[in-house]
């Protein structure tokens, strides 16, 4: 296997690791700021790196329709496209065709659906292709195709779908091309059913990846549900492979995973909540619309170090109310600074051994509780 | 008076200089990024700098709708407010009023009008209360309050609003509060009548202002008609004080109006044209939305040194028809880098004694012809 993974400190369950790829290494725990299109949205990569982000994630069912894996390939593939020379992961396109596209049918050989970016062709996606897609991006990370099932459902459907994801992580696998500081991922799902996880996770391993991904979680499910599920898997998996949570999320959801043993997360939220207005501090989330805010000459937080928290609360108030959009580059790029801190403080309390402490400082801090 | 003005060189009518303000100097000719509603859209203060901009301009009438003068004074004023630490000039309020409001009544008292920004209440602007606001704005460069017409428009109305913009100015002047650093300029209107442009810049010159602004053109007239203003206005204004073309304009604009003696320029083209997909270039201005730079690997312009002229036209294109913040973003800060590039080269070449032979080269690169 060609991504290399050291494993540095533990921590209880707590994990402190580094991978190793072509385009640098990132540490773990990491959080990766989500870089749909070949773009961290109202973000330069000047901006993204300012904030600590190591490693962007790229997702391949949008950048299959725009650009385009033929075009990004032709421009030099994903970094030099979207001037990013950092660590990429790209999903595969299998949570993008379920939860956007209008899916018109899963097959054993692969899923059918089509999409409103292209006006509606149909499209035929196999984890071969997905695959090819992600070799064309020149992903650091390749991701599996799999299938994302919504919660809840029923024991029967759990069943048929750990079966085929593991079909499907075979042919993946033997699709990806390997390559020094390059690596492949398998993605463990299984519903909320704890033994179908392991049989998954367990499967998975069989097969071996570089890494591995719990799929099919913060779909909706209680936060409890989550955490147990990422209990029940983390066990079936090898210690010397990063595991990576997709889509998740929270703070609090991300201190839950580290603690449960997981390595790597990305989610939406800080840089969507940037553009609507919601900033994150580590005394929980305000909304920025309030005019309660009007005059308030306090930074965002006065703990960040963050161009925004340069500026007042007044002024972030004042561009929101004017739908300027200084105001979303603004709240995004503090929100992803906030993340990236905690992740630094989560790293640091691992090392020291100092995990539970934080952890319990961190929530009395952001919940108020 | 208490803003300093050094005449460095000259070239002809082309002047060469430095204005020196409380938040710092800014060279002449100069190019004043527009910041209406303190920010210039789709940058950061850092973006902005990185341009090479050393002074932006704040619009009075969206500041004092949005948050209002009383709030910017409490904030501690623009510079602080907004973040930018340099030279910064406002208008009166007049032109929006004229342009962007339902104008109610103009009276020799003031300005009556109401805005869609607050829902229609009714207010009032007298050159005293623009003074004010500026003030409170703690801008560097204050404008007096004049009446912008509309091209074409009839002698008769013409005189009536030469005489009023002069005792409208006197009555600025009076009402503006001296400081070191800081200065008011008066501004020349006219309409396209030689003679009143005339009288208008000896009735302003009388009062005597810190610099010198000409109104009321690139109002839809032919440029020849523009450049006959100004070479009919700048023999009548003192050659120790700036003088500056309001809303002024394409880079052929600048560099004609350079020639006839004008030191101070503003315009919303670079950073409006950033937000529409449009990218100025030494050949001209490109559309980024062209389906032709799909798959273009050339940078927007090859001698530019911005961040987006690291990346590929099929990038910038891609983020265009992805309707993507980051091509606002960096098609905004290009063409700002782009527009102080060429201020930077004028002023060179007018230290040189170049003008003449950079004004042709420029305009044969950038019209073809």
């Amino acid at each position: 296997m060609s991504l290399k993974f050291d494993l540095i400190a533990t921590d209880g369950n707590a994990r402190r690791g580094r991978v190793h790829t072509a385009h640098g290494d990132f540490e773990t725990p990491a959080f990766m700021a989500v870089g749909t299109a070949a773009t961290v949205k109202a973000l330069t990569m000047d901006m993204v790196r300012d904030t600590g982000t190591q490693v962007i994630l790229g997702n391949t069912y949008h950048l299959m329709m725009r650009p385009g894996g033929d075009l990004v390939e032709q421009m030099g593939g994903l970094h030099k496209f979207g001037g990013w020379h950092g660590p990429i992961l790209t999903d595969s396109g299998g949570f993008q065709v379920m939860s956007l596209s209008n899916l018109v049918k899963m097959r054993e050989e692969g899923v059918e659906f089509t999409s409103h970016i292209d006006g509606g062709i149909k499209h035929f996606l196999r984890p071969e292709d997905s695959v090819h897609i992600q070799h064309q991006l020149d992903s650091n990370i390749t991701m599996v195709l799999d299938e994302c099932l919504h919660l809840p459902t029923t024991r029967e459907r759990a069943e048929k779908n750990v079966d085929m994801v593991a079909r499907w992580a075979r042919r993946s696998k033997d699709a990806f091309i390997d390559r020094d500081g390059y690596g492949i991922f398998g993605i463990v799902q299984g519903a909320d059913y704890p033994d179908l996880r392991a049989k998954s996770a367990r499967q998975l391993t069989e097969i071996g990846f570089d890494g591995y991904a719990i799929g099919g979680l913060a779909v909706g499910e209680p936060q409890e549900t989550m955490f147990d599920m990422i209990a029940t898997v983390t066990p079936h998996l090898p210690a010397d492979k990063p595991r990576y949570l997709m889509g998740v999320g929270t703070p609090l959801d991300i201190l839950g995973a580290v603690e449960r043993g997981v390595d790597m997360f990305d989610c939406v939220m800080p840089t969507r909540a940037g553009r609507t207005a919601q900033a994150f501090t580590r005394h929980g989330t305000m909304n920025m619309k309030n005019a309660k805010f009007r005059d308030d000459t306090a930074p965002l937080d006065d703990k960040c170090g963050c161009p925004a928290c340069k500026l007042s609360r007044a002024y972030i108030h004042h561009l929101v109310k004017c739908n300027e959009i200084l105001g979303a580059m603004l709240l995004t790029q503090h929100n992803l600074w906030f993340y990236q801190d905690l992740m630094r403080d989560i790293r640091r309390s691992i090392e020291n051994g100092t995990f539970a402490e934080f952890k319990a400082e961190f929530i009395k801090n952001y919940t108020g509780k």
